[in-house]
């Protein structure tokens, strides 16, 4: 058998998630069942590196799959576009070691978040969060630098997150730029917990329009409670950017 | 009764067009939904500038309604916004004289056209063409400039046109930028025949890909043959950008 790494980007708005469910139109569904047509109706099982909500879009998610099938790369690319809907797209196919893993090879993921802050446009309204406030960028500035490092995460997860263990991660960016109406925020880490870029998120957006100092992400980090009042930011802003493996594993 | 003028972008992605028809989602429809809410209950009738088809995008379409109510003009935005979807935005109301006419007063249209020239992009697909041969920038230009000034468009006009009478139109502006992998044309005119954009946008884009020299385009000019063979480029990278009034009607 041969593992194959793809990378591929989706357009979120028209699925209730990555993860399989029944019922649901979801991405690994749509993969799983392009696999399938491929394979002459031999069920293939999908792999993701990570898992993204209903609406939340992917540059750069990563999944992989076995295959008794040998075919260049390329060919796989062609073959799989064509067998896959409009709104999800592989840009990349790999031949792996057998022991490669999407998910549990992953050393670092990085998520963008756009909100876009002009006059309402219906072009981005699946694409970006709209806010009508004004935002004070010192302070936003403040509270990333905060946000970086390593930390006990907690308070920053949903309740109904599943993942067991330790909730210690380490953040290497949290910034953000600002072109025209849109700020495109930036999260790259060892990993994230349920729901954390958009709780994230909804904090700073906090922040920046005043409602908070910088210095709740402070107590935020101090209180590991993942009941404490938060906003969670709108899934359609986020992106699953990019996916970094050990160059072993490349 | 106050006759008001509202100036809309939607995203055609979810709509059958923009002109109303039995069990389909429209434009009109939505508008006219809102505005019988508003005037609790009573029906109101919306004259749009001219239509759009399914899929076909509006950053700048014009509407007219009349009205017993008296408010400001700033509040019958917010009010109608309130109403209106996610994918429909009211940017500007004005209140008119009693004889304006959004489509019978409007003395020029504006069209742009959007094609995607590099990899394909999954949140582009209902926002653009997506190409994937090269284009000639010089031969495109040559074609472009033919197609300025007036003519009879009916080799550009489609078969299913009920328009009667003159297929003659005047084009003032028939050009394009190239930024990134984005191709923007844009075609201002005092009118257009139903297709004749998608039409000029296939017949440029074979120019652009060397099928044809620019000298079709006079050869269809001459021909006023709208059986011609010709391709119509898809809607979805088709934007009704701006709808121009004499200065008497504003």
């Amino acid at each position: 058998m041969t593992r194959i790494k793809c990378t591929i980007s989706y357009d979120g708005t028209g699925y209730a998630g990555f993860q399989s469910q029944p019922n649901q139109r979801t991405v690994q569904g749509v993969l799983e069942q392009a696999l399938k047509k491929f394979h002459k109706g031999t069920a293939v099982k999908v792999h993701g590196a990570g898992r993204t909500d209903a609406g939340v879009h992917a540059k750069g998610q990563v999944f992989h799959f076995e295959t008794d099938y040998e075919l260049p790369e390329k060919n796989w690319e062609k073959a799989l576009n064509t067998l896959l809907p409009e709104d999800v797209y592989i840009h990349e196919v790999k031949r792996k070691p057998e022991d490669f893993h999407a998910r549990y090879h992953a050393v670092e993921k990085e998520y963008h978040y756009f909100v876009s802050t002009g006059t309402y446009d219906v072009f981005k309204r699946n694409y970006a969060f709209h806010v009508r406030y004004a935002l004070d960028m010192e302070a936003l500035q403040a509270a990333c630098d905060k946000l970086i490092g390593t930390h006990d995460f907690t308070t920053f997860s949903s309740a109904k997150a599943t993942v067991k263990g330790t909730k210690v991660r380490s953040l290497y960016e949290a910034s953000f730029t600002q072109q025209d109406d849109t700020l495109e925020f930036v999260f790259r880490g060892s990993g994230f917990l349920y729901n954390m870029v958009r709780i994230m998120v909804g904090v700073l957006l906090d922040v920046a329009r005043g409602k908070y100092t910088p210095d709740i992400i402070d107590e935020m980090l101090d209180k590991k409670d993942h009941q404490m009042h938060r906003k969670t930011a709108p899934p359609q802003g986020l992106y699953l950017w990019k996916v970094g493996y050990d160059k072993d594993a490349k």
